[in-house]
Order: structure tokens, then sequence, then C-alpha cells
């Protein structure tokens, strides 16, 4: 395998959508925008962070990482209070960002946060200055792992590939795919639009586009027999939640393309981030979302009183089914 | 097995989608309109009938119905002309309607159609009133057989049952479910929205909910986390064409559905009428809609341009994935 670390990736606006002002305020990129706009929503509290959450204004990664920054926010605005006052600030920020969605492990990354500052004040440091260092070094050590998982996924795509996938891998697809493509190698992507929210077209396409890549829209039940068809030669998705036993929590849909591509022989990528939070996949609470976001459709009633929807968020799909897992190799703590 | 032949059966406006007016002319059910409007256009010629096939405006049973009920009027309509007139417009119908779309073989029926007048021509009889004879009662036996046909999908569903379907079967599976719920069958029908048209939402739920049934609308990619958490036990489709192998075209997502249905073995049914008139289901032409139909959603354009959209309208399935058919039973010509 040819090695690419060291080659140059363009990025994405979506793969790091949270940028913080020169004030320290923090700005998400608004996805239920996109791709009419390219807009920044500013958001400078614990609630309003939920509250955008919750709306999916930001999901995947994007949500993970606001999560972080609004953590460090909060330690930060507390600065200069005792420290009991800031790690009570810190919890309280916490509990109402974990309530946000269900599926998503935010208390994961909440409660490393607190333990940071706890751990802090149990040494007698500032607690605000050393969430602010830990969660920064945090994130860039996130960021350089991401840059290098999306090398390692341009590794696997090779000329001539039918790529299929769904939703929106957080901006690291698209951009192994650009890679490959300035590097000469033709790929077609296969998108499916990802009802009812269309991130698959509204943002995976959108960015693929942007990039100069041939992307593909398809419905979404479309995917069985494009692959009957042949047109396929590999399946990239994401995974939101792992369990330690393989098994993983995407988009809803996913398990459909596993399966399909198990019964059509196409190998199946996920990119993961190994957990052991989660013993089983079916220790992993599936989200419903609220029908109305079935139901509506271009801000219109598509169906008559009576007709109930059923939108669960989510679905788990066995470590079985995955040919491969591309995970985050994060360095070793204080290397470069 | 209960027979349940002579009871009562409720027909919704979809069952039998084609009138006629007292003067003879014809209306069709516009199901682009549906849910919010029960509206009837009128079509005169076969130019505007291939126009409503193309559009969409009517499919599946409809369409045939329609393209029977054209070639009667324009027999009709030729009436006292020579005979080898008759023949003539006969022949050009045909031919406007069998362009209008490729999966669904209209061949047959306007072959037989057109057939019909030769033979009557052929036994110095009037073409005219041959074919309007012929397809009064060919039309009438249909309607018997497919009435029999909810009859017998009616004894294949139990108390309990999820039933799973995409798109629209002709009114069929809405009347069978509406026939067990009065005999107090408790069943839920799941239905997939069915993108990009949303005939599963816009008709199948419609009509469900409308006759008093249990309706559950699924965005298309949940239909494989409904089977893994047991929520489905039978899937039912129906089939817009059929070879003499077994396999048979439905709406696009169709495939998908046999898969995962013989993944999670859960038992799939499909509504079929046998047919020898192609070998096998890869000779089956598969229609590639406009893209713009994928593109665009309540009228508003989803995507950026150079995004391409790649719409088939209708998968081949494999005869091996279908647990059982349930066929047309025509009786036997003359018989009641």
């Amino acid at each position: 395998m040819t090695s690419v670390v060291g080659a140059s990736i363009r990025e994405t606006p979506l793969f790091w959508p949270v940028k913080t002002r020169r004030d320290g305020g923090l700005f998400v990129l608004d996805e239920t925008c996109l791709p009419e706009a390219l807009r920044y929503i500013a958001v400078d509290t614990p609630a309003r962070a939920a509250t955008v959450i919750r709306r999916m204004k930001t999901r995947a990664f994007g949500q993970f990482l606001l999560v972080a920054r609004i953590m460090e926010h909060v330690a930060v605005a507390a600065r200069g209070k005792p420290p009991g006052e800031v790690i009570r600030r810190l919890e309280a920020a916490a509990a109402r960002l974990n309530a946000s969605r269900p599926t998503f492990p935010f208390a994961e990354v909440t409660g490393m946060v607190v333990a940071w500052a706890r751990g802090a004040v149990e040494v007698g440091r500032d607690p605000t200055a050393a969430v602010r260092e830990t969660v920064r070094g945090y994130l860039e050590g996130i960021r350089r792992a991401r840059l290098d998982r999306v090398r390692r996924l341009a590794e696997l795509l090779k000329d001539g590939d039918g790529v299929l996938t769904l939703c929106h891998v957080s901006g690291e697809l698209a951009m192994a795919v650009d890679w490959c493509r300035r590097r000469g190698r033709r790929i077609v992507t296969y998108v499916c639009e990802t009802r009812p929210y269309l991130q698959g077209a509204r943002l995976t396409a959108w960015e693929l586009r942007r990039m100069g890549c041939r992307v593909v829209l398809i419905p979404d039940n479309a995917a069985g027999s494009l692959m009957a068809d042949g047109l396929v030669s590999k399946v990239v998705v994401g995974s939101d939640r792992n369990s330690a036993d393989g098994d993983f929590a995407n988009k809803i849909g996913t398990y459909t393309l596993a399966v399909l591509a198990a019964e059509f022989e196409v190998p199946f990528y996920v990119l993961t981030q190994p957990s052991t939070a989660t013993a089983r996949g079916r220790d992993i609470p599936v989200e419903i979302r609220d029908e109305r976001e079935l139901l509506r459709a271009g801000g219109r009633r598509l169906f008559p009183t009576g007709v109930k929807g059923f939108y669960p968020a989510f679905d788990v799909v066995p470590a079985r089914l995955v040919t491969e897992r591309v995970p985050l190799r994060m360095a070793a703590e204080g290397g470069r």
C-alpha cells in the first residue's frame, strides 16, 4: 500500500464545523441551511448548545466538537470563581448536554472534561486553565487523528471504485475521495439521499461536488438495485456510537446497507471510534425522533391526520456485517 | 384455512381508478393529487392517456386499466368506419401507448385488443362491437379475480401481524387488511414512504387510514431496523411485470425489502400476474426516470448544480427471494 502520509488533504467546512471568534465566542455551522447557505450560529451557553443539537443543526462529529468546546467555554466563563463553583457549573452543563439526544455518548465527553477539572483541583491547579489547555490539546489530537484516518481511507479507495454511502461522514469520506481524484483515481460516489433530513443530499453530495468529485444521488430505496447492477464496489459509512462487541449505531438505513453489502459481497467499511463504555450493541439507546420530522416535507404536511409516523434516527449494526473498521488512532499522550 | 369467499370486501377508490361518464368519456383518478384531493382527469385520446401515464398520474393497475379502456374508446370512436381503418387506428393508439413507459408490458394489453379486433374482422364481425364487448368482459373477469385475490391475501394475514409494504399495491393490500380488521384481527401495516413520489405515504397510508386501519409510516431506510426489532412478520408487495422464470419488477426498493426479509426470515409475499411473454428477469427493461424527480422536493431544488441524480423507477427481484406468490386466478372463459 502506498503511504500517503504528508500528502495534502483539502478540508471541507463540515470537517471542523465549530469556529472560535476572537473574543472566545463559539460558532457552529448550521447544517440545516446547507446547501443554500454556509451559515454559522453563535452558541454561548450549554442550553443553547443542547437546543442546537436537538434540532440537528449540527450532528455526528459536529455535536461532539460543540459539546467539548462549550464545556471549555463554561470553564473559562467561571475563571476566578472558587474551584467548587467551577466544578458545579461544569456538572450542570454536562447534565444539560447529556440530555440533548440519547444515542451519541455525550456523557463520555462531558464526564472527561469534568474529570479533568476535578483532577486539576485535586493537585491544587486552576481548573479553568486546566480544562482549557486539556480540551485544546485533546481536540488537536483528534484533528490530527482524523486527518490520518482520511489518509488511510484514501488508501482503501482504488481507481474505478463505485463508493456507496449514506448520511454524512463528517467530511472525511469527501476529503478522501477528493484526495484520490487529485491523484487521478476515477471514483464515483453514490450517495443515498437519507430521508427525512436529506443529509446525504444536502451535505455529502454538496461537499463532494464542491470539491469537483463525481457524485450521483440516489433515493435510499435504490441501494439494492445499484448493488445488483454491480455499480457499487465499496460501502463506506460513519458511526455515532460503538459498543465493545463491535456493533455500532449509525444513521437509520446503515443496517440495511450492511445487509445488502453482505448479500452482494461488497466490502463494508465503517469509520469508527472504539469504545469500551458500552458492552453490547443492544445496550445502545436508539433515539426516536418526532414523527413530524417525517410527516412533513418542504414545509407541507404530506399525510392525513391519523397516519402515525415512526422515525428511529439510528439503527445498530451487528459487528459480523463489517468488513473492516477504520478507527481513529490517537497519538500517545504528549507525542506530536 | 377459513374460506372467506362471499364475505363483503370494501373497495377503495384506488382499486378501480378509471370511471366512465354517461356519454362514454373516461376519467382516471389523479394519484398525484392524493391525499389532498380525490380528483379525476378526463382522458379522451391515446396521446392524453400516454401523457397521464408518463407523468405517473396513474400507475400499476390504474395504467393497465386506462390502456385497456382507451383502446376500447378508440374502437368505439371509429364505429362505422371501414374495418381496415378501425384496425389502423387501434394500431396507432397501441404504438403511442406502448411507448409511454418502458417497464410495464403495455404491448401485451394493446396487442391483445388489436388481436381481438382483427379476429372479429376475419370472421366478418364489426370490430368496434367486438372490442367493446371483449374489453368489458375481460375487465369484469379481472375485477372478480382481483377481489378473489384480496380474499386470498386476507386469509394469509393473521391476528397480531406486522405487515411491511412499499409504494401502493393498487388497493388490494388495504382492502385485505380492512377485511381482517372488521373481523377482529389486529394488524399494523408499516408503510415505506417510497421516495421520491411518496406513493406509500400519499396512497397506501391514506387509504388504510381512511378505512380505519392501523398504519405506521416509516422512512424507506428504516425497513431493516424494523425487521431487526422484530416488528415485521410479513412483507407484502405488488409487481409491475413478471418473467417466466419467476423474477419480477416492482417499485425501486422492492429488491432491498426482499433481501432484508430473507436475512431476517420474514415471509415475503408478492401479488403477481404470471406471464410467459418475458423469459428472464434480466430481460425486463428498467425505466430510468428524469433525475429532476429526485432532485426536487416540495417544488424546491434540493441540490446544487452538478450533482447528478439517478432514479431507476423499478428493480427486478430474483424469484429465489419470494416466499409465496399470490397470483390472479382468472375464471375459465365464459364462466362466472
